[in-house]
């Protein structure tokens, strides 16, 4: 494992996260799930509105887990297999109003993705790593699981603890490495986003 | 201000997070700002696309910061006016392949949505406070801040040091209290959403 060179006042749970394949197929305590999920469910959302939903599967309950597995691509599925806990993130796409009517909630995918990091963080806090994923076939996820309509899924995440990257196979291995990040100079504008991009 | 109850084993940054609206309107140091924009780059992104951008305004530029504050609803606009900067956050929805075309990016407002939540807690351990919104009129905001289509305007930020209630007029100070949370059991179930939601 490389580490990632950033300023030294990023926090270091932050600048630590990582998001690694290798997992030691361990059963994670169920205390220790409950805190990263009520980490999770601490983050902000518009009007407080906590659209996140999560549903997982923990690899002492097999057959289960085996359905989680399931709607991951193949590629996931080689490394995922190993985690501890498989989750999916949804999110609640409508918000019932005070007239009973449901209505599109327009940061429904954000504040999950908020929820998301924040379960992340906790996960490292604790000794754990979780990793998202979109190789999902998305479809199959909703058929398998059987996620209701007007809940989106966002994404996959296998959740355990790290193992050394020796233990993946060959082409994994290599790939077993902190990603690089762009400069802040080409994701934040003063004034307005550059008219050249 | 009260605070949360939380499992003592929550990330205190986390658990402390939050999204006051009192700020105390003066100026946010260039290098801290930059410091928040490369936690936020520091989230997790499939493929590791890192979909996010960040337009913003300090309050020293006031013409800029008056055309950030503009698009807010007159309500966020009434306590935003003393954030020290301004955000938009931004995704880009699709990705260029490798073929050149580019491809719809399945979770590019999830994954923004990451990144606010590091935004907001490397805020917060700066000694700042970070209050996101989708009280905004998001037209006007695409109008007046010329953001390109392509980009989904996920969210407005306010920015800056929090101030005392006090500071805030009368209707908004009784509602500056850390809001509650749904619990774990409200939000997450094992194996399966209930058919019963």
């Amino acid at each position: 494992m490389s580490t990632r060179v950033t300023h030294p006042r990023v926090v270091p749970l932050i600048a630590q996260r990582w998001s690694p394949r290798s997992f030691d197929a361990a059963t994670l305590p169920d205390e220790d799930l409950a805190v990263i999920l009520e980490a999770a469910g601490l983050a902000p959302s518009a009007y407080n509105v906590q659209p996140w939903r999560f549903i997982y599967a923990r690899r002492e309950d097999a057959e289960t887990f085996a359905r989680f597995l399931e709607p991951l691509v193949e590629f996931n599925q080689s490394w995922a297999k190993d985690a501890s806990v498989l989750l999916y993130v949804l999110s609640e796409e409508t918000t019932a109003s005070g007239d009973g009517e449901r209505r599109p909630n327009h940061s429904h995918s954000f504040d999950a993705g908020a929820a998301w990091a924040l379960l992340s963080l906790q996960a490292d806090a604790l000794g754990y790593r979780a990793h998202a994923m979109t190789g999902v076939d998305f479809a199959k996820a909703r058929a398998v699981l059987n996620v209701p309509e007007g809940l989106r899924i966002e994404a996959a995440v296998a959740l355990g603890r790290q193992a050394p990257a020796e233990r993946l196979p060959d082409a994994l291995r290599e790939r077993e490495v902190v990603s690089t990040r762009k400069p802040v100079s080409e994701i934040a504008f003063e004034g307005a986003y550059p008219t050249s991009r």
